[in-house]
């Protein structure tokens, strides 16, 4: 009947030799022993990658509310914005997704997955955010294909292509797809736009034995993240503008090599140093040049992706 | 063009203060200015409680991420988690607030407000946290009334009575409003169950001048949360069962005293020390006692309610 004393005698914690210090963890005012019961709950059959992450989210979680001292009322303000994300999501929208991104977590837990699966002796594409409005089912095209179906009249139509490489040995990779999406002028992506075809400015593409790639797409430009819901009213609350800095995503697969998400933003942009999520890398900011005799486009990309073989 | 250089040459960072351990804050291996990074973009205009708590709560997720080195595919099905809370959520049920609930987050912002309220020298009736299945709008009832709207067989009616004090003086407190709620015996509250009326087994009582309360009402028993959505996931994930020890949930409102939102359990219940979602308190466990001569309940329970006055 007395579970705090039952739960204290069966300490040790399972906290698996995390770095937790007592001043965090306790300040003194508070149930000392709250934490540990709720991390000693967890069972035998638990897999040991989840005790792991669960046995540090309720530690940094208890320890937020405790060093906050945050109030029920306050608490309940959170759950009803995770409510609402979750109720704003559809096959179209990720609001749970956008919320992390905008306390920069989709871009840390990036910088992780890449730092894990990199290797010391050679320089792949960096990685960046997936972002929440990518689709899958994007339809295959042919080298020098336009991914714009309706280029609006104030778009700057370019040429982007490049190769697709080796880390290691530099050589070209073939059948490698490369995925890409970009929003259009008016900041939206497809799926946001009922005026947009289906799949406007997506395409995938498949490189040959020269690992060569090429299409149109347009000149990215800024636009605001979706801010009539839970993220942009935290952003709002933080007193900070919504805006990303020009980019075209890419997703590059090729089997032997580690997958690559990634942005390249233009250098031009407005908003590369204060990114509304925080995925602007040096590496991936790319300058777009004129580009001579095509009537199809005045400016032109040359960007070759960089693939490291799995080991 | 480097936001890195940008953001650290303006350091020193909003921390407020709070402790936090460079160990944790930066294990070496990733950007070290990262997290000073997102904390530095809140605006000047952010209110000075939500900077205090966003910059904690920036710091404590990504310490967790590094930490554990999470990956984009662990984070992503993190999303997928809480977007199906929301999806889940109705005004019949708040999933976001049972996710909260299993890792003992509502409980300890409980024992923060409760703490943050209460002063040393006289003792109110402890809190704890509110749950998910409050309704508000339940009817009012005359003293005496029976909750119980249609007993089933396996109940054990209970005649439950008290008074309501004030915690300074021992004096009774008049016009003080209790609402009262409770699960059926199949476990589940009326707002659950098709079966069960409208309203049934909850119930509002206002006391008079000699602060009495009284109804009847079933004898409580334990009985699991939902799982059947991410809570309940997160349980069966965590090796833990879903059950709750037996309790009757109240709330006690009157103008001038602090309001009280509490639990009673009782003593005789299983569960008591491994509540799922870490609610108990000695000094909520009650005993039901034998009742004579009523032929309304063979069981009774007298408790006193006391309320601290407002400073």
């Amino acid at each position: 009947m007395d579970p705090v004393a039952r739960v204290d005698s069966k300490m040790p914690s399972h906290t698996n030799g995390f770095h937790v210090p007592d001043a965090v963890k306790d300040n003194g005012k508070y149930d000392p022993t709250f934490t540990k019961r709720v991390i000693e709950a967890i069972g035998p059959k638990t897999s040991p990658r989840f005790r792991e992450i669960m046995t540090s989210l309720i530690q940094h979680v208890h320890d937020f509310a405790r060093e906050t001292e945050l109030t029920v009322d306050e608490w309940a303000a959170g759950v009803n914005l995770i409510n609402w994300a979750g109720q704003m999501s559809t096959d179209r929208r990720n609001e749970g997704q956008l919320l992390c991104d905008v306390i920069g977590l989709e871009s840390l837990v990036d910088e992780i997955t890449y730092k894990k699966a990199a290797e010391a002796d050679d320089v792949a594409t960096q990685s960046a955010i997936l972002g929440p409005f990518f689709r899958l089912g994007t339809p295959q095209m042919k080298m020098g294909s336009n991914i714009s179906q309706d280029t609006p009249a104030d778009a700057q139509p370019v040429y982007m292509f490049g190769r697709v490489v080796d880390a290691k040995t530099q050589k070209p990779v073939c059948d490698a797809e490369i995925d890409v999406w970009e929003a259009s002028t008016n900041g939206l992506y497809e799926q946001q736009d009922p005026d947009q075809k289906e799949f406007n400015l997506r395409g995938k593409f498949k490189t040959g034995p020269d690992g060569e790639y090429s299409f149109y797409c347009i000149r990215p430009t800024p636009y605001p993240v979706p801010d009539d819901g839970p993220a942009g009213q935290v952003l709002q609350m933080l007193d900070r503008h919504p805006y990303r800095p020009a980019h075209i995503h890419l997703i590059v697969l090729r089997e032997g090599y580690k997958p690559v998400t990634t942005q390249i933003f233009d250098a031009e942009s407005k908003y590369l140093e204060d990114d509304s999520v925080f995925a602007v890398k040096d590496s991936l900011v790319v300058t777009f040049v004129p580009r001579e005799g095509d009537p199809q486009a005045k400016l032109e990309l040359n960007y070759d992706i960089a693939l490291k073989p799995n080991a």
